[in-house]
């Protein structure tokens, strides 16, 4: 969240407004050719109200992003029934599809265009974004190592890598189906590596 | 390789000072601040000549690119000892030290954002070098089935993915450390997804 002087309502509903404006304007016109100016337009804000909060085009459409993520998430707790393969399944469905849907698809790819390029956006995302949701997916995989369905042993960063830079890199190409049965395939594959030996 | 309409000696030379250039430059600014003027301007000859091999500037740092690639791997097949633990692990020792160069660095980041945002140019990407070496990597894999070293019913697209999208993502995501040690880890859990059962 950006630092915002006057945190009263006037100012939380102008903040909401420019953050639902650079999410509308990348995905109808893509990130290049979006700008300050047309997000400050649509918003129906000044240029400098933008730039009170943030500094740079790159940092706004982060953070409409991460509104996003943390809207649609309500909280980043894996479900846990018992079954990891039954919960991943559950999870990686889920998220294949939100790979899926063109509401996302426009903010993610515009995120990861800005991100390739820029060092510090990167570490921003790692921190900010990344970093909390692994911790949340992580406490699933120590749920199932404790209940011996995943190897004592399993390095978790690693095995999160294995788990989602495949839908990741998939996505990121289009170099391949985005369904159902791609997520459950990927997760079988993911628990042979992953199940104690 | 573009169509050229004069395959003369000096023909060649233009095109490959312009792929030169383009790499370069690439190198030097970064995709967003290279134009075909300054391409042209670096390989000293007129934009006409660019455009007349290129339809735009995706297209001439794509051919850079694959250029490069092709001049590196020098032909596509993976080494074949008899030990696919010992193969693989060779192969992505090299990977990880390819995507860890300042020299590559660059045009692979640069093509990357291209992709995200370029369907046809993800598509090029797909025909013209992911495929290709995809079944370079394919055949060494089946060699390994043959020898019951892999599961015969392993998918092997699938398997490319989960070796080889981990090291992708973690490069352009910054989120890791590119060492010998991480190729090793990522053979070591990928074997453990992909032996018979």
């Amino acid at each position: 969240m950006p630092k915002h002087p006057d945190p009263s309502r006037r100012s939380e509903r102008s903040r909401q407004a420019i953050l639902d404006a650079a999410r509308e304007l990348v995905s109808e016109v893509g990130y290049g050719k979006v700008s300050i100016e047309a997000i400050a337009a649509r918003a129906g804000v000044g240029k400098q109200t933008i730039y009170r909060w943030w500094r740079s085009k790159g940092a706004v459409i982060f953070d409409a992003f991460l509104a996003l993520s943390e809207a649609e998430e309500g909280g980043m707790a894996l479900p846990d029934t018992g079954d990891i393969e039954a919960d991943l399944k559950l999870v990686m469905r889920a998220t294949v599809a939100e790979f899926a849907d063109p509401a996302f698809e426009g903010p993610i790819r515009a995120l990861n265009t800005e991100i390739i390029n820029d060092p510090d956006l990167a570490a921003q995302y790692r921190e900010r974004l990344a970093t909390p949701v692994d911790e949340a997916k992580k406490a699933r995989l120590r749920s199932a190592q404790r209940a011996g369905q995943l190897a004592a042993d399993l390095d978790l960063g690693l095995a999160l890598e294995l788990l989602y830079a495949p839908l990741f890199q998939r996505w990121l190409h289009r170099s391949g189906p985005l369904t159902p049965e791609y997520a459950d395939a990927l997760v079988d594959l993911f628990l042979k590596a992953a199940r104690p030996a």
